[in-house]
């Protein structure tokens, strides 16, 4: 066993690991493995931040919750012997020091924020198995070649917001935003320690990070549908929304005949049901939503006038993305003149584009998963996620780990202890085996 | 010519008509007209009260509009002769003495409340047409043998306040509700000159009335769409709404696969169409409507978990009415297992059972309208009226008039000159020949 024979770097010597070893050969690392109980006792010492008195969380970034669960992380943080500061955008960066101080550090991380009345597993499992892989190489007395970055990035559930100062992509306008917390993005910042002021110093350069590889939860349940145990993240899907303007004509629902109405809710009706079958039609891992619908005038004795409808597609593909619009755009087409109703799409501003993950490192992932005897699914993220904006500057990839029932969100979401460890293990020997590389 | 053989009665001598003649014969008023250009006049002299800047009708009943259109009517019944008084319930209230004061009195008017922002046909032309009646009779000196009774109904629009009222069906609580003009219904009743504190006395008995005869716009677009002169009414459809209520279990809208969605939307979807195919799949003039509808949480990013529709029923025939339920039930049935949903239909409380009209008084206006040289189509009124409530105590009739492209309770509601000359004419001959029975 080569355990202790690394080399000694003076910030690695306080925890008495030494630098001045040999390097292990892949042999020596393989059987390291994360503390499984560890990681669940600190997803139940975080979720104190933040709950409410029914036991609910509220851990929403920039808020009280939120501030005293970072001040906690981060303390934890520094107990592992990360080198720990917050950078302008106000996200949590943990340096570990490598053998080869000219290699680009490899990054790996997620958030500890959380949506209102959220669950305990989302950001915060891939925050908690970030440092529990530092606690592994910690008391195996391990120093990868390449220097080692834990990043908890600020307000992800707030629209990426650490992750897209990060990477530039923060504008004053998008500072100015008001956020869950009713602070502005701005002030939210200044609120955990965050220097809005000076948001370009947080940038980092395309190059600057050599990867950055999130562990997190499925969110969704194609993973425990089909009893797999490792999801590798292909990309991240975009988004496209479109408000859907269905225009009929209301009218008295006594004196109107069948025959001579212009139902525009019965033409909403076969629209929605067209999307499904449009979005149904075509092999592939996207989805199509009609998440809101809203009816003019809305009472039972007028036939609607005019109905709203909100549209979503998802899919990793842009150009799938729009394939299945224009079918969806025929199939309205034909609706509204059969229905005599005027259907109009009016695309919505906020697209995010596609977010591929690194293929290099979906077979590191993919192997690091297969050394470990565990099962694994090539699949997309239907969620936005850090990674997603870290892509802009880094190769980077993602870990999945079961969602039970798929739910997410919600004070419902669990991950099993099993499920969990897998991950934390997977994610630590894909940065092994980059490191190595 | 016998126009000015009739009896004399004191109350009409101010009028210069004669009471003591001969009865005329059948062919004698013959030859009758209503005055086309008056009822056109008072169209537009009613529709000035209560308009705003815009010229939009809000006389809605209780209002300032209201009482001042209510004011300038009565003078202009009481300038036509009748003896007009306010009833308890606010319903203004016209007599004109027959030759025969033992004979039970022959009713016909409407209202002249109006919805908001709504239309100058809507109640206005049964009114101003049943006051042109009196108008005919005094300019041809003509003496009926039944006394006659010009009604115009206080709050129709505010559901058959009015002739409830005149019928008996005003409970403590009914009186307490909140009209559309921010008043109770006992101070809105206060308001127009009515005594609500001794409403009973407002209450006529069963074989108080001989007939009640009303005259209304059609307010859907069948005799149009037939080219048609006027509709012979059968009776007035019963109303029954159900809440329905569509549970799917919300969740992400990017993580859930498609085939692991319960989307109450997609199944409210189906629901709706089935409705329809439902009410199109028997023959006959009864109507199916969903006039409303709300999805929660109504995002474009989660998927529906619940959804809540109003659904009513419009048919002459209670039977019907439960037998098109059912089968909708069971289409929701099928579609709640299908879908993974649950799907569940709540009756509200607001049912209002048919009211059919005499099929004696039926024939009489058919045949008026026949020696009128008029076509004619016996059909249902899909909207309430007064007439419903005035069934419970007399004999009812009602007579249409085409609305140009089917509009109601709207400023673009219309109908032509000529149609409402003719309903007019209508309701006079009727009138006459029922006399004369």
């Amino acid at each position: 066993m080569q355990r202790r024979t690394f080399i000694k770097k003076s910030s690695l010597t306080a925890l008495g690991i030494s630098m001045l070893g040999a390097t292990p050969s892949a042999a020596g690392v393989n059987h390291f493995r994360v503390n499984g109980q560890r990681i669940g006792s600190r997803i139940v010492e975080l979720a104190k931040f933040g709950r409410d008195e029914n036991g609910h969380g509220y851990r929403v970034a920039y808020t009280k919750g939120d501030i005293e669960g970072r001040a906690w992380f981060k303390g934890q943080m520094e107990s592992a012997g990360l080198d720990t500061t917050i950078d302008q955008a106000g996200n949590i960066i943990g340096k570990r020091k490598g053998k080869n101080p000219s290699l680009k550090p490899i990054s790996f991380g997620s958030h500890i924020d959380m949506v209102p009345d959220g669950g305990n597993y989302d950001g915060t499992l891939g925050s908690i198995s970030a440092l529990e892989v530092i606690e592994v190489l910690n008391e195996n007395k391990f120093v990868t070649d390449h220097p080692l970055e834990v990043i908890i990035f600020a307000n992800e559930e707030g629209g990426t917001i650490g992750s897209k100062g990060m990477t530039g992509q923060l504008t004053k306008e998008g500072l100015g935003q008001i956020s869950q917390s009713g602070l502005t993005m701005a002030d939210g910042m200044k609120a955990i320690g965050g220097d809005p002021d000076n948001i370009a110093n947080a940038v980092r350069q395309k190059g600057d990070i050599r990867a950055f590889i999130e562990l997190h939860i499925e969110q969704g349940g194609i993973l425990e549908n089909e009893n797999l145990q490792i999801g590798v993240v292909e990309g991240i899907v975009g988004i496209v929304h479109w408000e859907v303007t269905i225009e009929g004509f209301a009218n008295h629902a006594g004196t109107t005949p069948m025959n001579l109405r212009q139902d525009a809710l019965l033409a909403s009706s076969k629209l929605i049901i067209a999307v499904n079958e449009v979005i149904n039609s075509v092999k592939g891992n996207h989805v199509g939503t009609i998440g809101k619908i809203a009816v003019w005038p809305g009472a039972y004795n007028v036939i609607p006038g005019k109905v709203t409808l909100g549209l979503e597609i998802r899919d990793l593909s842009s150009e799938k993305i729009e394939m299945l619009y224009s079918e969806i755009q025929k199939r309205g087409s034909a609706i509204a003149a059969d229905s005599k109703t005027k259907i109009n799409f009016v695309r919505q501003a906020n697209a995010s584009l596609p977010a591929l993950t690194s293929k290099a490192l979906q077979q590191t992932i993919h192997a690091s998963a297969k050394a470990l005897g565990l099962s694994t699914k090539f699949m997309q993220s239907g969620a936005g996620h850090d990674s997603q904006e870290m892509a802009f500057i880094a190769p980077v990839a993602m870990i999945f780990v079961p969602s039970v029932g798929g739910i997410s969100h919600s004070p419902k979401e669990f991950t099993k202890a099993e499920d969990m460890t897998n991950g934390a293990n997977v994610l630590l020997h894909t940065i092994l085996a980059l490191d190595q590389e």
